[in-house]
């Protein structure tokens, strides 16, 4: 009878987080002394704006309620006046609270997708929209851009050659994690014109619109025309406003039946977060000399990252327009090996390095884990820039570091 | 082409909330002046303990960041501390913090089932497991309990009826939500032997251990010898603390292969909420009046409402041993359009009417909602006995007022 404790498929296929599994090996090196700069994870060290935690300082509740399932009006109110900034026009009923944007994309693959329902995603790709459509049952299918055009959108083609009864929606993320990439306007019209023609729901995951540096139009799914019944926005204050933590996203749609039937999965979970709805209305408002500031460190610290890459002999990142990573093609021939080796075998150690460590590392995200096929990127890591420039300038002199090692002890390299 | 713009399957399926269902007629009554005595939810009025609310005003964190993905250590040992006084033994890797009691169900349900799989719950049944299952794909088949038999656990041939290749779990809520039943030792040691000879998943959904009114001992899931790789214990700090809108649960079980896999759905959706997470932990230790307190008003307030519905000529509750709700038995055919006709068409005034208010009626949540058939439950509704002791009895009172009211106005009787 044995056969009836199993695990279930979806749980087996379930990836795990390209970005934190080498998190084990970090947490050892840790621990024998080694400091690490972590150029794999998307959590800004910026502060949350202040009068966002003096709204905690300042509560005045004594009974932490369960909140409505859409999330309160007040916060959906307040998002409204926000994406009227971006020529977005929505109305507070249109907005559903979600936990993360994580909750807006399982809730949006739940909602409009039955099992076996394929979706096209351009790769590299934000690794957890895999997790979410196994958790729906449905399938993701990729277009692959490169880093050698720039990763910009492949032709309509490409896409073409994919559709086929099953095809149910193609999923963007713009600005793009982990790339960088922001779609121009006649790569979202021609996305458009494929979402109409096939009658495709659009997902567009647009939680990094803050963080455009090439003055470039953002060009949000919201702002095509013909095709609002179609798209559901993804969105989170979590990157915006340094409040990863707190755990509150949105899903956005013109399509009333979709939004009913969202709401009857966020009915089933109760809420989203109380404490994190009240820090993002405080986030939303009043806060453009915050926003201005933390815009002005990034655009620092991309150029202080990007040119120090492709400083490096072997290596080569291009200009990311948007977000705060970039993918970078190292001269290794497995960048996941690499990394490993970086946290469990090598480290530097020179008269800067801090005391009490026995020597410093970097802790990168090995971007095959952004793509769907075996091969595709193995050269290739993510990097954030989301540390302050001195550590991301430090990091990448024990990058060199690293890979003159690298070199000369243990790997085959490329031709 | 306009056959691909549907939404889900599962999303038509997908039940609405029994308990939120009948919000929008309470909205309008509230619109109307209508003051309602909500006897419908599960929201303590309850004071969240103050020194998990000083967390709050006392933060010292510049960014509010991502927390782990399994939740904070600390926390995890908070409640290694907390599950001992209740004679469970547990390590702090045995414990992965949910956003709520909810996502540990759905997890759950995503770990180990598939689509197709059965799950054996018994019913009445808290209605949102449902609505996990469908997301999962699984299918809830339900033995019934009785309120003539006081909701007590039926014998073992009935869950065996129902076993067949594709039961892959029973689930039970213990305290019981909605009937506030407590399974015996023998009833307890009856569903361990049906685990073990099926080799059955045991969910177990114990978020109401501090409300246990009758001197009986509670047993948990994982007090059971034998069975310990097939427990996955759901809980929730929401109700024992009043602080439902931190969505902080947990999911445990000693089934490292089980861990794993949970785990993997934890890091796509990155982490639980960190602000929740301080106040949970904050809760646990260190507030033994606190809790007595609590339970002492939950004891006059569940003799309160008992009594007071059984008083009411033709209603019924049997007495409810924890938690705290009861199933009652009203004297109409339909309570849901009962329920629906205190919102919409009734209120009640007397001198007693708070200033303001036209008149006052009750909210109460239709059992058929906690029933899989389409017949069973229809004259029962759930009573939380959430509210103070004077507002309990004035609820009653206007619920008998309404019940007379609906007898002579509208509605046929039972015989």
């Amino acid at each position: 009878m044995n056969k009836f404790l199993q695990i279930s498929q979806r749980g087996i296929e379930m990836p795990e987080s390209p970005i934190r599994k080498l998190a084990p090996l970090a947490y050892k090196a840790e621990n024998r002394g080694v400091k690490i700069y972590r150029l794999n994870i998307g959590q800004p060290d910026l502060p949350t704006p202040q009068k966002a935690l003096d709204v905690l300082k300042n509560i005045d509740r004594n009974t932490l309620e369960y909140s409505p399932s859409q999330g309160y009006c007040s916060l959906r109110q307040a998002l409204v006046g926000y994406y009227e900034r971006y020529q977005i026009k929505l109305k507070a009923d249109e907005i559903i609270i979600t936990s993360g944007g994580s909750e807006a994309v399982l809730f949006a693959f739940m909602s409009c997708l039955n099992p076996g329902d394929e979706i096209i995603i351009p790769e590299p790709a934000y690794a957890n929209y895999m997790s979410f459509a196994i958790s729906a049952g449905a399938v993701i299918k990729t277009v692959t851009t490169t880093i050698e055009e720039g990763f910009c959108l492949p032709k309509v083609e490409k896409f073409e050659e994919l559709i086929n009864d099953r095809t149910k929606a193609i999923l963007i993320c713009n600005p793009n994690n982990p790339t960088g990439y922001l779609y121009t306007q006649k790569e979202m019209n021609q996305i458009r014109d494929l979402v109409k023609k096939y009658n495709l729901y659009l997902f567009s995951d647009e939680v990094y619109r803050e963080f455009i540096y090439t003055g470039s139009p953002y060009i949000s799914a919201m702002h095509l025309d013909g095709i609002q019944e179609n798209v559901l926005l993804i969105d989170s204050v979590s990157k915006r406003y340094s409040e990863c933590g707190i755990r509150i996203g949105a899903l956005i749609t013109k399509n009333e039946l979709i939004r009913r039937t969202v709401m009857k999965f966020c009915q089933a979970r109760l809420s989203p977060p109380l404490l994190g709805q009240l820090v993002a209305e405080a986030s939303i408002e009043g806060t453009e000399q915050y926003a201005r500031e933390v815009y002005d460190e990034y655009v620092e610290r991309r150029k202080c990252l990007v040119d120090g890459v492709n400083r490096i002999a072997g290596c080569y990142t291009p200009m990311p327009m948007g977000a705060f990573y970039t993918v970078a093609k190292l001269p290794v021939d497995d960048a996941e090996r690499f990394c490993a080796w970086c946290l469990s075998e090598f480290s530097y150690k020179d008269d800067k390095t801090p005391d009490g460590c026995v020597g410093e590392t970097v802790m990168m995200a090995p971007a095959a884990g952004f793509y769907s096929g075996s091969k595709l990127g193995k050269d290739q890591v993510r990097l954030a820039y989301v540390l302050k420039k001195e550590d991301l300038q430090r990091a990448l002199f024990i990058l060199e570091k690293a890979l003159k090692k690298y070199k000369e002890s243990v790997c085959v390299w490329h031709q």
